[in-house]
């Protein structure tokens, strides 16, 4: 069985007609969700793009690879995706976006070379990558953000798209008269990008995946994985016609949030209210504005799933592909009076996970939706059971979804924890903290979400039951003082779990008890005779004699 | 200036005269307490040797580390001793024991070789080996302990001495008419080694260590550091003469135990007083055997430091050579039913450790002692300092001693931690204890010694203060609770520390704040007018024409 391992960047749980929402169709993904299981309490082990994927892409979550923010390279030799799985026998490719950052001073130290096969795959986390694109080609005074090359501007350029960034002139812009309307000013949302639509990136990226997974098959005799990560609906905000004009205003629901939030809020979550992306945010304009084009852009992903699966489908590979749609995290969109994502409110840390598992072991729970307690580093401990792996607990800090998926009873988690390093945002430097201090914990359970601050500040604390908006920070006062110490009891559990004896497994462990005693270490033996004399041969022979 | 790290194996804290041991005189150790500092509350990371030995080489605990008991591979690409003092411009040499394990699966997965400069040093610990001799050559019915090859037995071939494994055969036991009366049985404690003094392995190290310094500095043109890494006085228990009858029943300190101590134990601790470790060396009989040997090898060790010592001072050496005299864990000899290390009582987590500064800065403290609390992982730090090294918290997760070597004020911490991973051992099966759950912890400060057991064991805790020998463990009641809890927060707060973060610097992090917006990362923004139009140049300007 192959695993196509879907991942769209930035959408929120709660933006498709399968989970609730009101005005958006999104009749493709719901389908996927009929076939499968949908879980309606995934969460991201970090609401941010490149700490997020490295827990995907390792099984682990932030404070054990390292990874806790955009930009902090990956530790050489971490332990990755595509090592399980070709492990396991099956491959493990890239279709799209990572954020992965290469430790080039640690491939350097080992003397790894950037373009060997080891070390593309140090430098793309694991992954062979058939494409690769980050889909980031922002571009300032101090130059790109992403220094990479862009094979979707070498697809734009191809077709004939003029200049040397056509990902932010025209996927990315649209025009108004002779000037570009650049996405990146929120008042261009609802423009139309100056650009095909089917040359804009995610039909671009899903042809690509058509195209991988025929390479593929024509090419290797053995079972693959595939990431296809798309890098939208993630901001700039702007999608091609007919997208563009889909969803209006009278589409977008009302913001999430009270004027009491902003009285005695937590430091960090006032600072974020207050930057410029809470304010920005907090306007109905914007929203008004964004909100319509980040719908289209979803719109627009649901009709390219349309495309997937049907081709999938009429080709027979339906049968032996296991599929999973999911998101990197979520986007505020006004609520919380925030933008963007970086905090622990719903929108930003829960995500939505569907999973289809062709096999008959999976008939029992088609079409069911699971509300069990998930963490996204749960994804890989699946895919290495599928692809018939060892389990790896010493390495993989996930639990494997099949029993979910297959109806068995299991006695599952009960609370899932997430991270968030805020330490290269000003804010952490407004708070006068030190690096290491500017870091955030969540602990959720069925009934409570608890925060909790390094740098001495206060924790948060939400009732789902009561407060399910997560409007009320109960933290504010002592009342709670039972569920803040229950939520510190698991923090501490957590804190101390064994996450680094990567390099020696259960069995393995298991297998070296009392052995040492066979190669000769003896320990507390005083006179021979109290031992097996089988492991003592060598200590009771005579004094060799010269020559021997 | 030169530093030169020296560490013997298994020597208690209290095994020395200037550290009031009544009988055993060590003036050469003595004398370089006297010219230096003497530090009488030094933790080690891990009272087992593998483990506290990674950490002192890393400067990083064993959970950060991975190395949570002897024989675990040291993950490929760690940070080591070497890497950090080498980037500094200081060369960093092995001479004798590391106890370390090689991670074989990483480097093949990265594609390292072995014999390669850099292979070697992933092998060996980061250091770059002069001589590399673990001395542990046990031999059982499934082989050799350690198959690696050992200088110090092709020495004792090369002086003529017989048989395959002269370690074994000579300088580790005894001879009674044809037969050898090895040293794995303790009741051959009091033979002589068969072996002339000058070929034991601490003569023989010693003389290592003077040749390495002299091949270094005609051969390079950077200082250097050294790690003098002898065995003994580790067991075997036995010593050549004059070593072996230096000492006698008569010199033999009474246990330090009282029969309360076996009731209501804590599982963890009935374990080991049970086991056939704790059994023999609760014997009187097995202790007047065994510690009269123990004495001799010390003194024949600080016998050897009045040769080095002399040496360095003849050739002039001693003038730019900071000397470190230290161990890795000590000895429990029978102190509270116990014999090894293994657990938290301080004859075996507390260490010598004495530092010689030469520089006129240390002047102000010569042959004082100082009572703060030391972890061994403060070592790396005070040496990448010696070498002119940027600091580097990320990774080294200890202090630099040097304010307190130069007696300048400095607020100091004010508990240690140490860890101690039984999993390998029988106890953790008998306990019915998963891998992951047969881990221990220390939280120490000035009055209270605290243990926590994962597993859901009952934690141990020692009030210092009025029970300095710890016989009375305070766990086994509720009456303590408050101590408890601050522990647990103590360690709360250890655990969700940042540990993995190895890629990034606190300075680069600093240096990012803010900077994404340079490189045309946008957030928030309605219209180009809210921002510095130097921000903002790319998008705005016209649409590319064709050709352009």
């Amino acid at each position: 069985m192959n695993i196509l391992y879907i991942m769209f960047d930035q959408l929120r749980f709660d933006y498709l007609s399968c989970a609730g929402h009101p005005h958006l169709k999104t009749p493709h993904i719901d389908a996927l969700a009929a076939r499968g299981v949908r879980f309606t309490r995934a969460y991201v082990q970090s609401p941010t793009c490149g700490s997020s994927r490295m827990s995907s892409y390792t099984g682990r979550y932030p404070s054990s690879h390292g990874v806790q923010f955009n930009g902090y390279p990956l530790r050489v030799g971490e332990w990755t995706m595509g090592d399980h799985l070709r492990k396991a026998g099956m491959s493990c490719h890239l279709i799209g976006k990572t954020h992965m950052v290469a430790d080039a001073d640690g491939m350097q130290r080992l003397g790894l070379v950037p373009d060997s096969v080891i070390g593309v795959r140090q430098s793309e986390c694991g992954f062979d990558p058939f494409v690769r694109d980050d889909g980031l080609w922002a571009e300032g005074p101090d130059g790109f953000y992403d220094s990479k090359r862009s094979p979707y501007n070498e697809y734009l350029k191809s077709k004939g798209y003029p200049g040397n960034n056509p990902w932010g002139d025209f996927a990315n812009a649209g025009a108004i008269g002779e000037d570009i309307a650049s996405g990146w000013f929120m008042v261009n949302a609802d423009q139309p990008a100056n650009i095909a639509e089917e040359d804009s990136e995610t039909p671009w990226l899903t042809r690509e995946a058509m195209r991988f997974i025929e390479t593929v098959e024509r090419r290797d005799d053995q079972p693959w994985c595939a990431h296809l990560s798309y890098i939208k609906p993630h901001w700039p905000y702007i999608v091609p016609a007919p997208y563009h004009d889909m969803y209006g205003p009278e589409h977008v629901l009302p913001a999430v949030r009270r004027d009491a939030e902003r009285t005695d809020a937590h430091p960090v979550f006032a600072g974020m209210m207050n930057n410029q992306i809470g304010r920005a945010f907090s306007r109905e304009d914007v929203r008004q504005k964004v909100i319509p084009a980040y719908m289209g852009l979803i719109k627009q992903a649901d009709d390219q799933m349309g495309h997937l699966f049907g081709w999938l489908e009429a080709t027979g590979r339906l049968k032996d592909t296991m599929i999973v749609l999911t998101s990197d995290h979520g986007d505020y969109l006004g609520d919380h009076w925030l933008g963007e994502k970086n905090l622990f409110h719903e929108p930003s840390i829960k995500v939505p996970l569907i999973v289809y598992d062709p096999r008959s072991a999976a008939d029992a729970t088609r079409g069911t939706i699971c509300d069990a307690l998930i963490e996204s580093i749960d994804l890989l401990p699946t895919f290495l059971e599928i692809a018939g792996g060892e389990p790896a607990p010493h390495i993989l800090e996930g639990r494997s979804l099949m029993p979910l998926l297959h109806g068995e009873p299991i006695d599952w988690r009960d609370h899932a924890i997430a991270e968030f390093d805020y330490a290269t945002l000003p804010l952490s430097e407004e708070l006068g903290l030190d690096p290491k201090d500017a870091r955030l914990f969540m602990v959720v359970d069925d009934r409570w979400k608890f925060m909790h601050a390094e740098g001495g500040l206060r924790p948060m604390l939400f009732d789902l039951q009561n407060d399910p908006d997560e409007l009320v920070d109960l933290a504010k006062t002592d009342a709670h003082q039972e569920v803040i110490d229950l939520m510190y009891n698991r923090l501490l559990a957590w804190g101390v779990r064994m996450s680094q004896r990567v390099t020696l497994s259960d069995a393995q462990i298991a297998a070296r008890r009392g052995k040492s005693a066979r190669k000769g270490i003896l320990l507390g033996v005083y006179e021979a005779a109290e031992v097996d004399e089988t492991l003592t041969e060598a200590y009771r022979r005579q004094v060799p004699k010269p020559g021997s």
